[in-house]
């Protein structure tokens, strides 16, 4: 694990637990509904089987993630946001705000956000936010 | 520089940009107001010069920091957030907020985030959002 910044502030030590490389991918997909390891491998070219591992680990021992084996022969796994997880919901749509305004090609902008919209939970529309909407 | 992800996805295009270890926390310094060299190295112990000099050219690349030469003779600069990188603003808040509402020690984070708060750069209070306020 990569050493922490362990400063008395609220934003280091929220980089501290979804700060890593990958994690904030993580994260992402998870919220979007991939639950399934091999699914969230796929999902982030260049991420290593050892680190989707440990970064699962970590976000379970900090209480966002949960690990519900539904099989066990083969021993198959999910993984899903816990509530905590879900809270961080504002961190995932301020990062995918800022780069929707900034970083998306605007004539792409639309298109993207409207199949970001689709896939969210449900109950969870940003609509009125939607840049481009 | 860390390989980008490079995924078509607003949230890894902004983590592509501000994602890297430490470039929260320069941000950071920057948007509460610190601007030179050496009081950014202080605020950060464990990041070393060379990576903040690297940090620091990546966010001007990207348009989110100037650099402002305000003595010749010793050669002085001072490091400001632009435009575009004080509309980081609701990233930082996000990421700020989460940590005071779930890693803060409750009995700290009154006094913590009035301290926060009376950082912040002119009219940019959220005293309302403040937990414990």
């Amino acid at each position: 694990m990569t050493k922490p910044y362990d400063q008395h502030c609220p934003i280091a030590m929220t980089l501290d637990v979804i700060g890593e490389r990958w994690t904030m991918l993580i994260i992402r997909d998870l919220y979007f509904g991939r639950a399934r390891f091999n699914d969230l491998l796929a999902s982030s070219p260049g991420m290593s089987t050892k680190i989707l591992s440990e970064r699962l680990k970590t976000l379970e021992a900090h209480g966002l993630v949960e690990r519900q084996v539904y099989s066990a022969h083969p021993l198959r796994a999910e993984y899903h946001l816990t509530d905590r997880g879900m809270s961080l919901e504002p961190v995932l749509n301020a990062i995918g705000m800022w780069g929707g305004q900034n970083l998306v090609d605007p004539k792409d902008a639309p298109a993207l956000f409207a199949k970001i919209e689709a896939m969210r939970p449900q109950n969870r529309s940003l609509a009125s936010d939607t840049p481009g909407a």
